[in-house]
């Protein structure tokens, strides 16, 4: 499902269920595990536009996280159901950007914020520009309104 | 470290201590990550003997698991000193297998026992023989006294 | 979704989407990580039918793993879309055991079996009963046909 | 082992070796996993020290992470021995931070470097202040020329 927020930019929205795996001994969602959820969240992005990160693969290129953060505002606790909504906030011709916003769907409560920037790498790990046809894709899903 | 148990089989033991991204909500160490451990053990235990895994990767082979099992007698909790204790009980042409104790430093209480069963497979996915001399070193390591 | 297999007992199936973190540089999905799918396997299972593992703690129980078991068949893949199926089949005073069958949606190739067997443990941390409410539910699903 | 740096700030070393599960399908360590190495690392920084995070969670307080940022330099691999950097370089009454690097041991190679801010957390979930005996040990640790 995508929706569309204040700044007139698609939000795409993915559903996950908080696992006993996920959580730690605190009671809580392990820190690093909201990672696996931004990762959730901009897969479930690309193959809602019609694309996929595998697509990318089959033709040479992987897309490495050279760069996140996060800012944990409120805990997830075990079976929460959570919304992972996840934007391309920017396109370049050898990074993009995907923003996240992390909340519990029962009350809507906003737990992480984050983003994660990527480069593109070819098959012998050097940095390397989008396809074109890939870079087409993502500037349409980063522009639209 | 290596000791002898009963049995006269050589025992390989490595440590491990346990990170809150180990544990779950439960207060105890997550029943999945005891999987992990047995890979440590394992991975220490040829790297001991002066071989590795990496070694028969680099020879294009791999052992992925084909059984595991796994029975727990008592919890692991965040921060705890875990003595993994591994053997190779059993080497053939085309499989082997690893028998694990992980028990608490601290008051040498058994925790888990388990084993895994691993194949060798090559590079194009197919099952296949170890080779001959990362054959020879499985059996001197399984025969040990 | 619920199904009827051959031996007329109620199958629950759930989808699941192989995340690049499940999986590793063999790659594959990490062998460890079968046992996060039989978690959300047997949750889904209890919250088809009405009740949820959470309920459990609400009234002062958990369900810790006592044993598992799995056999690898074959392996999933980065986006493998899995479905897990899981069947309650055994249910006695203080214990219950889970069975499950991981197979690939796309192809209907079968992954992985295993089981889980769980004992009731109390807040104390002693071995207790299952709640009789609780142990009536888990008895009908199990009896179902 | 402690060793100073230009800063002459005391920079606490701990070594990791890499497991396969902590790698994926790209041949590399998952981004996530290297968070849980941060935890690692700022463990045993305290445990150097002669305290502990357990210390403070027996007086009724956890130190959740509220923001946690890595930046990606270089992949680790399957096997490789890594070192991680740990800087406690902020106290304050009642958050902390701890900034990461993470080489790998054979070439000296930076691969990631990172922070974490921690709030201190009292046991009904309140933002609280590190009780004084404790404060008094980070700001010693802080300060260590």
């Amino acid at each position: 499902m995508t929706t569309s927020d204040s700044r007139l930019r698609s939000v795409h929205q993915t559903a996950y269920r908080v696992l006993y795996g996920d959580t730690d001994s605190g009671g809580v969602v392990y820190y690093a595990n909201y990672l696996r959820y931004f990762e959730a969240g901009r897969t479930e992005l690309l193959r809602h536009y019609g694309t996929s990160y595998r697509a990318l693969e089959d033709q040479g290129f992987i897309l490495p996280v050279v760069e996140c953060k996060c800012r944990y505002k409120a805990s997830a606790f075990y079976d929460d159901l959570l919304v992972i909504e996840t934007t391309l906030v920017e396109v370049k011709k050898i990074s993009c950007r995907f923003d996240y916003r992390i909340l519990r769907e029962s009350d809507q409560k906003l737990l992480v914020k984050g983003y994660t920037i990527h480069a593109v790498v070819n098959r012998e790990g050097r940095l390397s520009r989008f396809p074109d046809d890939y870079l087409k894709i993502l500037n349409l899903i980063c522009d639209e309104k």
